[in-house]
């Protein structure tokens, strides 16, 4: 199964100010980038603490969330899961996905990239700067990448695509 | 005077793995827009971490390097600065410079944003990933960029210019 692994930021690499903040501040565009593709898919794999950003379970999808909670309460559309990233990438594969979007934060994009289980990286750059604030990962790596395309999607924001070369 | 603060960066927003980290991991593309901007301009402002990363001062160009010692070592192509920012930039305008180039580090590039003082940002996306590692900005700030240009310069390197609108 291909994970792509879906983000926007900052230009000085930040996709929220802090674990509670909503983004809002986000282009339209990427939001729809977003909703297509991992529509596509049919299946977001995130962590709790970005699913409980969001109003609601995005629709039309699988919310697949990494929880440490004991028994985190029954939601439609949502499949809690915890422990080693391949099983549940393996078990996302025996249900029939051919690919599934990894959507944050900086610790469940991490543990994917320390599992070596991101093939792609979609980026969409936007007009913002916030200094200090959440990363795309959390964890020390020196992983090589390959650029696939550079586009504008608004006068604004440009999406860089990557594969990941482990 | 024009202050466009250059910069090659991971994919992920950090400069550097550590303050001593030579960055050897960019591109030749990019270390040649950076040697041809700078010695149009004449002049590389930069914190005395980031010159200290460098094996001997930018030749043919103006080293100003901001440094908290007391009495730092005369060295030929480096004049040692301190204090407020505005006063150093109305001294390099007094000195007949038109436009400055701002080298980091993240200090540095977060004292001159916090100050105002940025007219461009000229980014360089490496196809890496560091994790954790320095960032482009210390510092807390919530600031709007226009892009000017999205360009390739080899197949996987992309240069960002932006405005910044304050």
């Amino acid at each position: 199964m291909k994970v792509i692994m879906m983000m926007a930021m900052t230009l000085d690499g930040k996709i929220a100010k802090s674990s509670d903040h909503f983004p809002d501040w986000t282009s339209k565009e990427d939001k729809k980038l977003f909703a297509k593709t991992s529509k596509e898919a049919g299946v977001v794999i995130m962590g709790d603490k970005t699913f409980f950003t969001f109003p609601a379970p995005l629709k039309e999808r699988l919310n697949v969330v990494f929880s440490l909670e004991e028994k985190p309460k029954v939601i439609e559309g949502v499949k809690w899961v915890k422990g080693e990233p391949e099983i549940v990438v393996k078990e996302l594969e025996g249900l029939g996905y051919k690919s599934a979007i990894l959507g944050g934060g900086a610790f469940i994009n991490g543990l994917f990239l320390e599992h070596k289980l991101i093939n792609e990286i979609w980026i969409t750059v936007e007009p913002k700067l916030f200094g200090d604030g959440l990363p795309l990962f959390r964890g020390d790596f020196d992983v090589d990448l390959k650029l696939n395309s550079a586009e504008k999607i608004n006068d604004n924001s440009v999406v860089l695509k990557y594969e990941v070369l482990y």
